[in-house]
């Protein structure tokens, strides 16, 4: 049970209710999901948060469904039940196949054990990758 | 310093200087990184773990540069910096660019924000999200 | 479920119910959390974990709601559900209000994103601030 | 050694260059942390990562002081050292004495020691603490 | 709810299914356990995994209770529900009594305190134990 | 640099001295670690601190040198440096052997890769190891 009240539409406040909106018209859906909803007993930070996941989210360098599949492991890492459902859900809707999912995990689970073997000899980084930096490609 | 000797090419055991062999026709290069001859310590462990990574870095449904900024995402979120300072290497090496790069963290940063929202309010997951998976395309 | 006995009074030993009486005098209940319950299978345990608790979160140069605003911060962090639960209920009964609880959150989603960015982007600590320690004032 | 630059004056766009005008005189130094120069190669993340800085810390049911506390006690627990260090000198300059610090950390400590009860024996919460929140005082 | 549907035998691949009877052969039971069936949606994913489940915690220079003593910290710490029951159950077919149970958790317990202080503290170590390794017996 | 001056001999409280001399008898050594330094700072805490290392590292049900690789296993995953440089000092003098300690390591790095998959898949607890516990023998 969450430690705040989900807020529907009706309990809202009108500067929550004006980011629902916005949520509902940017998504093409109806449904708010409930850390939006958690999120409107505080209006400015509901407002925040939106604001930056429309910002972050938004294909750029990187295209929609690369942003889902890192959101999901960073996700996965980090041990949040709640965003594993829905992104799970949301980057299934994007394109996101059984087999990219499978490997994606795999990915994870292979970087859970490498920076494990790194973190647990305490490995020095190579004197090679510890230079100030020489940008890519911009 | 690590807990345990960097193996040199010469204090190698036949089994991990073979693994070494591998890794130089695999990469295309005579660098071993230091995790490598940590590792060689113990070469069964060392045979067990590159051929995980070979297996599940190698391009599929995902591409090797997707693979690349997720093994980072998840690297950085486990706080592993011989990760991050040897997969930005890598990544910038299979084209990575200064953007795509920028954009990935960000996407860390939001999901660090938004996972902690839904952990630390306790925020319960949607019903329609709590379902028995319904497997998307394969 | 829980992966030892919940002791109930009846089911605790002499050493346990002492320890159960002091939390309901130092509290002014008679109820005891799962927690001390949980504890009670190893009375030495119990014993000293109680101590403890009492020893850190009473009032000093931090007053007793403040700590529990820490206490909150890092079950959250951590990803204690039951921690999270129990001390949101605390603190309220402390004095911490709804913008309280709702700025406190604010302040552990954003260490979240900048802890990431110091973290993923692997910034060194400015000179300034890696110096011997000049102790403020005592 | 960062995996970016860090952005001297000189060599950070106009955008950039207005988030270190703003920062100086909101915190009257002309000093700039390197965490800034790393985000202005990003300038939308360094603009919008400073907005919520300025936002989230600024005094409201909260004084600034127990804020930098408790941006301490998640630096503590996600392990950010260069966020140990900065904030340790910020939460001084606001006045932190010895006495507190002392105290803030142990209660981190209690709570790592606590969650870690809770969550390694898999306590269930309290049948009292998983209802509905009854909102406390606004 | 799992992310991906656990396979029962007649849903699996004859590949999965062949895992499934290892299992059960090396294990001396019937049952699978659901993780099992999760990783058998991959069943390369699913061989790679139970290689090495195998190969790890088969007694060797560490008897195989202590490999899942281990387990189990490593589990507490990482939070994992599932983990913590399905190898309690196991360490405690192996020969974990109570007390032994209780005397690991306080471990547990004691290491996530005083790995606290080190990192809330930024402690340096102590140049003796900084050296280069001096490997003990073998 | 620790965030704290860590205490020589000379500049301690009698206190904290006192915990000094316990610590060098218990452990016929004449060096302090660290770690004991900076908490020397806080003489109530470096005293229950000490008082519970000693209690819980003792040998009883597990003996000292099991004791000494679980704790090495969770600062590994915990990420302290600190803590792994000096336990794996303190488990190479009580009898770990570098096909231990490889060992150790490999478990810790398997339960990364299976408590993520676990996670991950948000795979649910079998209904058999839900139950309430059986304790086993004590």
């Amino acid at each position: 049970m969450a430690l705040v009240p989900l807020l529907k539409d009706e309990a809202a406040c009108p500067r929550a209710r004006a980011v629902y909106d916005d949520i509902r018209a940017t998504r093409g859906t109806d449904y708010i999901n409930n850390i939006w909803r958690a999120l409107a007993n505080d209006p400015a930070q509901l407002e925040s948060t939106w604001r930056e996941v429309k910002r972050v989210m938004a294909p750029g360098a990187l295209d929609a469904l690369t942003k889902e599949l890192v959101y999901l492991a960073v996700s996965a890492t980090n041990n949040c039940s709640y965003c594993l459902h829905t992104h799970a859900a949301s980057a299934r809707a994007k394109g996101m196949t059984e087999a990219m999912f499978s490997e994606l995990m795999q990915v994870v689970y292979l970087a859970s054990h490498t920076n494990r073997v790194a973190i647990g000899l305490q490995v020095e980084v190579d004197e090679r990758y510890g230079q100030p930096p020489v940008a890519g490609p911009t």
